[in-house]
């Protein structure tokens, strides 16, 4: 049987063909099934997969308007040798294709599109059950997030009793888990959780592997994480908004080594035909982010301002992937104020990176967003939403550190001769000495990064070597444009 | 003559030796003068110093009650060989001795009594004339700081372009400085203001070097070096609050090498019979704090969270001399909020370390208070004295970091059993978890350092494995001491 889904796609949307093949045995390791996607003379090779009761599929993410050819391979003769094809359509409204490292140190959507990355964290949201998921996504609608950093396995943890909906693997006779035979319903769940996402316009930055962990499913053998990443990266690459997290606090597990984190990133790598952004995320020790297999670094650590040295040390964007939360749980991680997480954004953009947000408020079920997704409480998204919006003001190729344009060594990032974005934090500067380009006038705003307004300086018009006053409270931002 | 300036001085006061002496030739280069002082079977050997005039004059504090004894030496027969004795009697009210490092990481007076440093700093306070500099010194008298930063030279920078009163040189008859011909007026008066600070009870971090110079008295020779620093020792050692740095930011003096540094340290500590604290203070590398003839590390840092890395590291008191000042000016290092200055000296606290005051708000003449004093305009002092009170409550020998009681590895100091002080910064848990010694019933309170209030916690009274539930708002302390 030859059923794909559609003879026409959308340009990075997702081709599927699905066949009938043998349930006898253990499908998901005794059949290899794959298939060979060409357009002209490019061949994307893709891992097909099982999904139980006897059927089985295989994706494409077509990156190119045209017509796109594609043939079967299997051990399997009732699987091997299939061919045809389907017609790649222009994408519609709101598909800019996955995501690219971009200038280095930033990132674009495949068509061009600028990115600025504003996550969220949401670990378990999608183990909580339908009513709530969908509250989680009702929120995701108007919140201000373009990331949201997830687990693909259940979580277990301080807030995080329950027993998740699904459980990724079957078990055998003796109540053991099989890491050799998937739960086909469960990831059937991620992948829609993936794909309602993306319709959302929000990047899935899924995380593979983590400590937190009450089932076994961080303590698999290295046949069975190789095995099970395999899986996911078949079931879900063709998804554009896909990022790869190698894993949560890697460093946590430490009966993997680093060899093994090597090992994992390659089988990731050499997988997924997208070569989607891979990272991994440390608790206390970075992995070493300048391995090739690693798209950009992703980052614990509440000392932000330390962002341009992450930067030269890596070459990759830098993604403060947790700085601390805003809430009030009684752990260090968990209490920062509004205020706070709002200002770990302005500083890492103003050196060139990009932060990540999450929220731990005590709840009486222990509904936290920061794992379980829900409501938000807090008063930092709505600071988040001005500052994307800011930062989506500025610079397409991204916000790149310049020195000496605004005395004495203030952090700040824009483009040489055209744009400058500066911002002072907890400090209160009265007035702000500038060096701008001479003969090139710019217009100059105080940006109110907690009240969100923006005003004209005083003078607006600024060139060469001036001062602006400045409100001298906490908090401010500056923004110089060229007047063109 | 001999004209000692009494027959009694009080422990820890100062006895003076005047004597008239040569006046030919250059009496600053050309006469030895010192004097034995000796207490029963010990000597304490004292460099005299020319004061102009024909006047020569040495200088004893006397550490112990009973009757001192002295002889001069001299190679010119006049000042040789003179003898005398004076009584040392009980030290008056508020006269506690020198301070000296006490139980590794702190400070204490000679006495025993505990010293909480509350520093703050004005470079150049006594360089600014009578009028000023009284102000500063009313000023004083009802801040919370227990001691000053203040340079011995004159200062040349940013907010400050006026000529000192006094130079601390005659010039050559080529209108050059020479650094043999101390203006002995130019040390009287410095020794006024150290005597004025005393009066105060204000220790006097006398800062002996800084690159901030218009005049060359940071380019002298090191014989020049030497010779004033035997002049200053010689002159301030027998003040009872007097500390040596031996420079400000003295990586900004590249023309002097570690050797230098450390053979000007020899110098001081070689010429001061009393052992006053020694010190030196960094701009961006921090010299070898554990070098012997250092006695406590002078940091300039804004992450003071490193307080205790710095303790493990030196093994010695840790004083965050310059952690950026409260203000307003378009320098980074001089424009925090109150808020954030208060919140360092509290989070160097919990961490076992001291910390230091400065403010810089624009003036419309310039008169900042981190450098030439006058009157205080920011929100942080009131809430430093309300620090200091709350620490001058704490353990006798000082608070020492104690890891464990306070879940989750929040900052912790105090003594075990007794006396536990944790400080939550920007953080605002609603909820701290304890693990108190159990069978030991502690009271607790909550601390606003912000708005100065102490209130009890619910409960009040707290022992073994507890939570306490907090205000959910940043900048409180939690407080827990044993009921006896």
């Amino acid at each position: 049987m030859n059923n794909n889904t559609a003879d026409t796609v959308e340009r990075w949307g997702i081709f599927e063909l699905v066949l009938s093949g043998p349930t006898s045995g253990n499908p998901f390791v005794e059949i290899t099934f794959a298939a060979e996607f060409s357009f002209k003379n490019r061949v994307i090779y893709a891992d097909g997969f099982y999904d139980g009761d006897g059927i089985y599929r295989v994706r494409c993410m077509p990156d190119a308007v045209g017509e796109w050819r594609y043939v079967t391979r299997s051990a399997c003769p009732d699987l091997a040798g299939i061919t045809g094809s389907f017609v790649c359509v222009e994408p519609s409204a709101g598909n800019h294709g996955p995501l690219r490292v971009h200038n280095t140190y930033h990132f674009a959507y495949a068509d061009g599109t600028p990115y600025v990355e504003v996550g969220t964290t949401c670990y378990a949201w999608t183990h909580q059950g339908d009513e709530m998921e969908e509250q989680t996504l009702a929120t995701l609608k108007s919140a201000p997030f373009n990331k949201i950093r997830m687990c693909i396995f259940p979580k277990h943890y301080a807030y995080n009793a329950n027993e998740p909906v699904y459980y990724p693997y079957e078990r055998d006779a003796g109540g053991n888990w099989d890491f050799t035979r998937f739960n086909p319903a469960y990831f059937r769940h991620q992948e829609k959780r993936v794909g309602q996402l993306r319709d959302l316009g929000i990047e899935a930055d899924l995380i593979l592997l983590h400590p937190y962990d009450r089932w076994g499913f961080a303590h698999m053998d290295a046949e069975s994480n190789d095995r099970y990443l395999r899986y996911v990266v078949a079931r879900l690459a063709a998804y554009r908004n896909v990022w790869w997290s190698m894993a949560n606090e890697y460093d946590l597990m430490p009966w993997l080594t680093i060899a093994d984190w090597d090992r994992m990133f390659r089988v990731v790598q050499e997988t997924d035909p997208y070569r989607h952004l891979r990272s991994i995320h440390n608790c206390r020790e970075f992995y070493d982010h300048a391995k090739r297999w690693v798209t950009h670094a992703s980052i614990q650590r509440w000392d932000v301002e330390q962002t341009r040295l992450w930067r030269e040390q890596y070459r990759k964007p830098v993604v403060i992937d947790e700085c601390r939360y805003e809430g009030n749980i009684p752990r260090q991680w968990g209490c920062i104020t509004a205020e706070e997480m709002v200002r770990r954004f302005w500083e890492t953009a103003v050196r060139g990176g990009y932060c990540g947000h999450g929220e731990t408020y005590l709840h009486p079920q222990d509904l936290l967003w920061w794992s379980k997704g829900g409501v938000l409480h807090g008063q930092s998204p709505a600071r988040l939403a001005f500052f994307r919006h800011i930062l989506e003001q500025g610079p397409a190729d991204g916000h790149e550190p310049i020195d000496g344009v605004i005395e004495y060594r203030w952090p700040c990032v824009g483009k040489s001769g055209e744009y400058y974005l500066t911002y002072f934090g907890i400090h209160q500067p009265a007035l702000v000495d500038l060096n701008l380009p001479a003969g090139i006038r710019f217009r100059g705003e105080i940006i109110d990064t907690w009240n969100m307004t923006v005003s004209s300086c005083v003078p607006e018009i600024l060139s060469g070597s001036v001062s602006v006053a400045m409100p001298g409270k906490p908090y401010m931002a500056l923004r110089l444009r060229k007047i063109t």
